[in-house]
């Protein structure tokens, strides 16, 4: 039986997501074609998947740059993203880049790949509206809705709790004590997945998990409440559900981004991949489990607590994050002082009062907002940081 | 919406499996109605069980007690599977008595939930030509395939390999040469499952594992070579498939023979069970896996290479086995014999040699030979047990 061929836009190509985006159709080409693809500042990296995947469509921050590559200037992600000829959108930006694309994604009916979790913090309840009203399943591409999603094929309904594993980032093993001091580079050594920067400091604090949690309680409409995490050192257990009935589905399998993202391009085949190195029970040896010490992550309850909230709460919460992420690497501010940064902003924001969801426009200038408001709210340069306290 | 009742019969009532069947049935009265009860010769427990139960037709072995109990004579086993009140057939017989009904409740359209795994050793593929003419699918209700059955939906194709995992049973922690002088009763105390005698002490050789990946491979049409054995001391992972792109879907729950009995009884759907203790991964702590030691479980490897012949050699492996296990309880012979009896049965069985499979009636009659040669090569009373090397 021929296979018909995916064709594929990659937003965000040259980011840790979509790089091995490109590893994974690389490895498939006669089941995947790259049309289009987008990036930010990264144009040496840019012109060599130019080189390699002959996109038709391309787009970057810099449109001066874009006259000297070969492919055609696509105006915005929005275009992009709504192509005639692409039926897969890969959206792997961040921040608030894939929210207005995805949405255009989904009402144009193209197979959606959600790298951005941030659009479903920022958007979630606005995101799955369209979602619904358009008939079209956001795909999630992070590991661990990815294990949801996988696990709650065949099951639909009945589904009790959804447990979200947390490998407990790179400071599991310090004291709160110890975590004042911690450098950039130590909180950038993730134990166990391999990501970009931003990404793996919010799995240090642990917003990653609740921005996880956020993520699945819109893409599987789960209430709150029903939702768990446990801290599951080996990342080998990507996500768990416990059905009606009590019984408990779980998703295992090597901590490599290259599996959530080629199930949610070959869904629903499963294709096999010779680079990909499978999961051996008996070299693993022992899976754990354990409760979450939320002294060591106070920005985990936090998060939840905003993120939760509706209207533009979470594009506050998504935008003070980032500029603290940011502060940190940028050595201006301590490790424990991100949650106090977050949460300056947060009692500075006045949610709009409308009826309505906030409209998207109004989503992205929060985030902004809270983005600056975070950043004003601590002065000095990068030697001499000082306490938000 | 009113869920339609289900009607049941239960083939070997007085057993561990047919008695927590009854355990599941009383926590659903308004889903299951049990319409006929078979048992052996436990006649105080089926008389109980008639008294709260009130089935229309029963069976026992002794027909003169028949006449005292209420119920309806129902002839045979045959005849109670093929009932045409009945909607769902529990055949939790024990040996060759649930191959028959077996496959009379196939072609008799009824829901058939196998807990008699001989079925499936003896005749393995002439019940599952059954089901194929009959396209009804035989609902497994040990928790092993049970697990993979339920891991399987939503997957259908592309599983490239069936994990199946084993406690490693009473004596996983003996070094072979204690092995020797192990009695009945140690081998009885299974450190995860309540189960029978009979399928206890299979654990405590592996025979049981043997049977299981038999069972796996007519079940799910899988290959031998496909189907790995793992041990995993907490019976917490009940088995794991593998899919085509190398993630590995886990089925996880505490070990109570009720959960694959009841989704056995309820599929699709799934009842919540207050009787049941949901699965606690933090309270569980740690989930292990080891390489089987094969100087351990000399029965495996020998179940294995038996068991996967075609013809009769299934049956006289089942009848073989079932003797040693009745002689190791009876003092008769070493745990260490075991598989010393089934290697002097399989030598002389001299499988039928036909182009066609062999009839239900020769496959029994094999185990019957098989079970016969096995005790006539132990001689001496239980006091004398004499060694059959």
């Amino acid at each position: 039986m021929a296979h018909p061929m995916r064709r594929v836009a990659v937003l965000g190509s040259t980011g840790s997501v979509g790089t091995q985006t490109l590893d994974v159709v690389r490895t498939f080409p006669d089941r995947f074609k790259i049309v289009a693809l987008s990036a930010g500042r990264n144009l040496e990296l840019l012109s060599q998947q130019i080189d390699e995947f002959n996109p038709e469509y391309i787009l970057c921050e810099d449109t001066d740059a874009l006259k000297y590559l070969s492919g055609r200037d696509c105006g915005t992600l929005e275009e992009m993203a709504t192509l005639p000829d692409v039926d897969v959108v890969m959206v792997s930006t961040v921040g608030s880049a894939g929210l207005l694309p995805t949405v255009r994604a989904i009402e144009a009916g193209k197979m959606v790949a959600l790298a951005n979790k941030e659009v479903l913090i920022m958007a979630g309840e606005q995101v799955m509206d369209v979602s619904r009203r358009n008939n079209n399943q956001i795909l999630p591409v992070d590991s661990e809705p990815s294990a949801i999603w996988q696990c709650m094929l065949g099951e639909r309904d009945a589904i009790r709790k959804l447990i979200i594993t947390a490998s407990g980032g790179a400071l599991r093993d310090r004291s709160p004590a110890e975590l004042a001091n911690v450098s950039p580079e130590e909180a950038l050594k993730h134990p166990t997945w391999s990501m970009g920067r931003k990404i793996t400091i919010d799995s240090a604090t642990l917003v990653n998990k609740a921005f996880e949690v956020i993520e699945a309680h819109w893409l599987f409409d789960m209430p709150y409440e029903q939702i768990e995490v446990v801290v599951h050192r080996q990342s080998i257990v990507h996500s768990m559900i416990e059905t009606a009935d009590g019984i408990v589905k779980a998703h295992l399998g090597s901590p490599d981004m290259r599996y959530p993202i080629q199930y949610a391009l070959s869904h629903p085949e499963r294709f096999f991949n010779p680079g990909l190195k499978p999961f051996d029970p008996i070299e693993v040896g022992s899976l754990t489990f354990e409760a979450m010490d939320p002294k060591l992550y106070p920005c985990f309850e936090l998060a939840i607590d905003v993120g939760r909230r509706p209207g533009t709460w979470g594009a506050a919460l998504m935008g003070a994050d980032e500029a603290a992420v940011d502060m940190f690497l940028e050595n201006r501010i301590k490790f424990t002082e991100i949650p106090d940064v977050i949460r300056g902003v947060v009692v500075q924001h006045a949610p709009i009062d409308t009826p309505n969801l906030p409209t998207i426009e109004e989503v992205i200038q929060t985030a902004e907002w809270a983005y600056d408001t975070a950043r004003s709210t601590v002065v000095g340069s990068p030697d001499q940081a000082k306490s938000v306290r």
